[in-house]
């Protein structure tokens, strides 16, 4: 691994080099190291409220564990009241086990220097995950297929605010789903040298993503280290199938991270009301959590959430809401009195395109998130239409926001530079500071610049074509492709990958479903 | 004016009852009664540096007042240091005088269901001011003239988020400068009854308005109440010309309200630092805080704040970037600490037209200046292309996500109802929430419905011809006009009003300067 980390670093230089070209110093580091405080939305009673209704909802309504016995036979081995496939325990037996998660990890990519810090003060972005169907101004709306897939994850690779590849950056549905989880994973590891995600729809799919994570980071760097985690829902309301209880034990076991994520639409997979989706979402997490602890006590788990709410008029999902921005600060403020890594937010919407109706639902969802301190970003960029369709353009435009999070993130100087008064010296009353020695000083790192917001004159945006933000974004992701190049990999580690594939897939069905 | 509040309640009767039907309802109160907390984004020492910065620069730099002898006069006798134009004074006097300005305070409108309630937890907006251009998707960019005037000021009447009129929604170009503001003031008072601003751009100007106020409101209502106020710039950096004096002298002198803003882009009008260009604009400001308060003890002052950043590729100046987000949390937590009311913010973009650039900065910036506390927010909806163009699609989206951020400012409950304990004794783990007693009693009310984002899938979006958002927005302003109704008036006062305004206009010459 260790040529890795060498060349790795040279192919960072460069990119940095390009980065400066286009006036973005120093928003590219592995993760966001956040310096601003939380927001601090509900107080000490409302908080107490919420934790005391996740007791509640664990404690006597308890939730369902099915169509797995072992998970049933590991609460019951620790004292959990299971009756039928209800399992029910208190609020401090849960409490006791979620304290053994780690509050902070780190999750290895094969890069060193693209290590991710999750949990504490750091937040991770990562791209949009699950779409089945992907758009482009040149080509439309059409199903995902493998060349879109590898395209997004090299995209994925060369936008810098993008920390963590997540993993189905789109559907590619025209591999078969009982072997797209090997494709998938592959163009993740070679194409990209960011960390990743691996599959969890069924057990030996998880079994085959930690393999092949043992084939290129090497047996020892799984036993030491997190390198990867799957990504997992709830049945919501209260249901822990399989699918959750097998990722955790397959991840889990394997000393490797896992995220569960209740999704839930208030007044469908929740009561309509944030504050109880809230708690229900809280006391799902939490049971996962404490599960994926009994498996083995440490493994790192990030607590989910992902709560939405509906058209008062059709009940179809809305994204962006005022209700899912109060859900993020909120959510923040329990995990973090639990002591745990959050997932949750966004840059989530309901609209087919990337317009302002788009922009405006995305950027509440994720500058509520940021501030919210979640820890892990999945679906910060890229998502359209409720998470139905991976949008090109989208993906640019959203990775460039995620650069003035960062900015944000990073808060205010106030030293003696910063405060400038040698720059009143130099400058009178309604005088002007362009040219003074302290801006000679500070000009090049002052602010953020977005490179896919054009803030020229009208008159020289009309001479360039009075190209939009999705035009400007569609030359960007192209220009990106044409630029590409993949980051090194030891051949023997790539052929040992290539052959694990190659195997597995000859040992599986095609089967669609 | 009893005549007006009667017709006018029947009128918002009526504009009620238009809004459930767009399923809007609770979003439209005069103002906003803010529930949640506030950001503290910049610590206490860094609080103490900012003020102390202020202090220095008010004691020992010093601000600029010219060309008005009588600012002088009033700053000699209350003890200033006066040299030449250079006004010095220590921090301690100008936060006492800081402190005869009222924390709090109503705006009366000619209905009086719509005053408004300016500082402490209350939040108005207003939208865009002072564009020369104006854009739609029908006709592009032109020069604004007299017709979008009265087109915009109709639909902020119309629009429920927007509390108050503000004043230039455009520059009415095809009416000499020199008799503009009658028209602008008019079409204020006759074609909308909400609180709106006066002009500033000459004494003369300041008390045509003031005179108008009078006639609309009574005398008695200016001696009690402030019904007008005036909206203007310092000429940063250090520099208040009489342009800010003499509005102060005539707004304040007459009881009404009067807003200084310094309008920093720093690197040009402050440094390169968004830390100093802070405390610059907090002492420019404080400075004519207490010249406010000098002039009459007690008038309502705003202390403004407009900072941005600067494209470090073309020194254009750059909208909705994370310096001025971070600007705008932490001038709240100043200004809060003053105890003055604020002006901050807005729906601010540099692109030219309302595509997902100019979203993003929008909501970047505006979700940020409701978070930051912001009393009184003049752009928060219809602002482009670095405030020189009022886009019509534009202010109908913007105006729409106003509702977003009311309903967050309202908070979360935590109430038994909100609780839904009772949904879990009707509703099975895995079951659905959708037709439970819970839902059915709460669903009407749970979520804002925004009545400018498309939630449905993508079939139904394309038989509908696949609308972004701004054809969508272009649809609802014509239908606003439409339908728009002007709010009743005293046919008296509007003759008396008519009548000055004709006067006025024989008075003065035609000027185009």
């Amino acid at each position: 691994m260790q040529g890795n980390a060498t060349t790795g670093r040279r192919r960072r230089g460069k990119t940095s080099a390009r980065l400066r070209e286009r006036g973005s110093p120093g928003v590219a580091p592995a993760y966001v190291k956040r310096e601003i405080p939380f927001f601090p939305f509900a107080g000490e009673e409302a908080l107490v409220k919420l934790e005391e209704q996740a007791d509640w909802l664990m404690q006597e309504v308890g939730l369902e564990f099915r169509d797995d016995d072992e998970a049933l036979r590991i609460w019951r081995a620790a004292g959990a009241d299971v009756d039928g496939t209800r399992v029910r325990a208190p609020g401090d037996m849960i409490r006791a086990l979620c304290a053994t998660a780690p509050s902070e990890f780190t999750q290895v990519a094969r890069n060193p220097e693209r290590s991710v810090r999750i949990g504490g003060g750091n937040q991770v972005f990562a791209p949009v995950y699950g779409p089945p169907f992907v758009r482009d101004l040149d080509n439309g709306r059409r199903y995902g297929a493998m060349e879109n897939f590898v395209d997004l994850v090299k995209l994925t690779y060369a936008l810098p605010s993008l920390h963590h590849g997540g993993l189905v950056v789109c559907e590619p549905c025209d591999v078969p789903v009982s072997k797209r989880h090997l494709d998938m994973v592959y163009a993740h590891m070679r194409w990209s040298d960011k960390p990743h995600l691996g599959a969890i729809t069924e057990m030996s799919r998880a079994e085959d993503s930690v393999a092949m994570a043992r084939i290129l980071h090497g047996e020892e760097t799984l036993e030491e280290s997190c390198a990867i985690m799957g990504n997992v829902n709830t049945n919501s309301p209260l249901l822990v199938d399989k699918v959750v209880t097998q990722s955790i034990r397959v991840y889990c076991g394997a000393n490797q991270g896992i995220m569960v994520v209740p999704f839930i639409l208030s007044g469908a997979m929740g009561p309509v009301s944030t504050a109880a989706s809230i708690a229900q979402a809280l006391a799902e997490a939490m049971m996962c959590c404490a599960f994926s602890q009994l498996v083995r006590p440490g493994a790192p788990f990030i607590l989910g959430n992902f709560l939405s709410s509906m058209s008062l008029k059709s009940g179809a999902p809305t994204f962006g809401m005022p209700e899912p921005v109060i859900s993020n600060f909120v959510i923040g403020q329990l995990a973090r009195r639990l002591g745990l890594p959050l997932r949750c937010g966004g840059a989530l919407t309901a609209s087919k395109v990337a317009d302002y109706q788009a922009a405006c639902e995305s950027s509440d969802s994720m500058l509520s998130t940021v501030l919210a301190g979640a820890h892990f970003v999945l679906q910060a960029a890229g998502w359209l239409e409720g998470g139905l369709c991976t949008g090109y353009e989208k993906l640019i435009l959203d990775a460039d926001r995620l650069g003035a999070y960062q900015v944000m993130l990073a808060g205010m100087p106030v030293d003696d530079n910063a405060m400038a008064r040698d720059a009143y010296a130099e400058v009178e009353p309604a005088g002007h500071f362009l040219g003074c020695a302290h801006t000679m000083r500070n000009y090049e790192t002052a602010f953020y610049e977005a490179s896919m917001s054009d803030s020229d004159n009208v008159e020289s945006w009309e001479e360039r074509g009075s190209m939009d933000a999705q035009m400007r974004a569609n030359e960007r992701w192209k220009q990106l492709l044409e630029s590409y190049e993949a980051p090194p990999i030891d051949p023997a580690v790539n052929e040992a990958l290539e052959d694990f594939v190659a195997r597995r897939k000859r040992e599986l069905p095609d089967a669609w479903y």
